[in-house]
């Protein structure tokens, strides 16, 4: 089969393409072999979890781990293109740092946009790490992983400094920004301008606090699809839906399609 | 004014309430002291977390700590009730632990009921410890503290079985749950039997996904709420809403009058 793949590449698009095929058959599968020892070297998860390693090896995925493992050919593709990320404790961090990762491979300007710090009353009974003033948690789903820095806060933004705003998912991440005044105005607002709005996961149950659903195609990860459809969109079961302004994805797993969306609406 | 307070009380019932209101004050005050020591053994969160002793001690949940400290009377009022807790991965610790341990203080048999483990796609790329078989994840917000054994599976419970169904919170269990075709059977089943449905903090979605919302009163997790009105609920901000068959509630600091509400309708 991978014969006939490539001859039919060949036929199309000539030699060269072959060479290129064949060096990345090669890549995926020294690929294959360090993501398989990278997850020998992984003692069973204490907590449920979804390490990058076990989500890329996986079969079926080998259209994601190509899509982080080849580098990208145009590094100013995206250059003066900027790109708010609204992010919060709690987000999914394969969903975060990969397409930051590969938009700022094509040369984007990436801000991380949190919410600003207020501490929650203290009846929650809540306890926030000092750096939760100036980072925002990621999570591989239950389990808590890392910390990221964030650049700006919501209240400090305006429509006309972005071209593009992102949301990742996580269960929790979504849930912090619906609460946040700045994040549901600055939504809204850049929703009117109709400048690019991609949300993925958990994310666009943010759009629907912002009420910019009705009428809208979109996706988004399975369990919160009634949530959509009960704020009037029409939910496509598809990797990643592009309607008008609005750009949605599922899951993790459609993180690449996810990303050359954007980048695919950037640059029309 | 806590001499006043006494003094109303003296009057309305007698001096013997007077007497276990100072033996109550002086509980109320060792408690204080506990927690605040409690508290002052632990270091500054590594995550974002909600320990329960941070909970209890805050101003503002003076009752909710008395509803903990103080001893139930009659350990026998739920004698022969019988309630299923729904849960999965996630769930938010003090949420199910709190209401199932003053069930069981009032004579209920309570089961821990989690949906048939389905090992995830392999796609999803998640990692589940053996125990995930077995048991099932507590969280204090975004911090993973322990599990707990589940006594039965959705798949094999009856309508029939049970006097009331509770579920708890935490951003991931209703989202785990939502995607359980033998949960929401149950509860859509259990809603028809006209028998008890409570649901606190964020676990009003799974009653969404059921589509057991419209045209009921009933509150839940701020961030959420926008999703039940969306599902055709009529929101109100209070503690607990109970309406017919629906008791709910918003976020730990109300499982205290939750649970009382629970107790009243099992005895009326």
């Amino acid at each position: 089969m991978k014969t006939i793949k490539q001859l039919t590449v060949a036929s199309l698009v000539g030699l060269s393409a072959v060479a290129n095929a064949q060096a990345q058959d090669k890549s995926n599968a020294a690929a294959d072999y360090e993501l398989s020892v990278l997850n020998k070297l992984g003692s069973p998860a204490a907590v449920v979890n979804m390490p990058v390693s076990q989500l890329l090896n996986a079969p079926g995925n080998e259209a994601l781990r190509a899509f982080f493992f080849t580098p990208v050919q145009n590094k100013a593709l995206l250059k003066g293109k900027r790109i708010a990320v609204l992010a919060a404790d709690g987000f999914e961090e394969i969903e975060l740092l990969g397409p930051v990762w590969y938009f700022r491979e094509l040369g984007a300007q990436v801000d991380i946009v949190a919410p600003k710090f207020v501490p929650a009353p203290e009846r929650y009974g809540l306890m926030f790490p000092e750096m939760a003033k100036t980072h925002i948690m990621a999570i591989q789903y239950l389990q808590p992983v890392g910390w990221i820095k964030f650049d700006r806060t919501a209240d400090q933004i305006k429509v006309a400094d972005y071209d593009a705003v992102f949301i990742p998912g996580g269960a929790w991440n979504p849930d912090n920004l619906r609460q946040d005044k700045d994040v549901i105005k600055f939504i809204r607002d850049f929703n009117a301008s109709g400048k690019l709005i991609a949300a993925i996961c958990h994310a666009p149950v943010v759009l629907a606090s912002a009420d910019i659903l009705n009428g809208r195609k979109l996706t988004g990860y399975w369990n919160i699809q009634v949530d959509l459809k009960n704020a009037g969109g029409t939910v496509l079961e598809q990797p990643v839906v592009t309607d008008g302004n609005l750009i949605t994805s599922r899951h993790p797993i459609d993180v690449a399609d996810f990303s050359r969306a954007v980048e695919k609406w950037l640059t029309k």
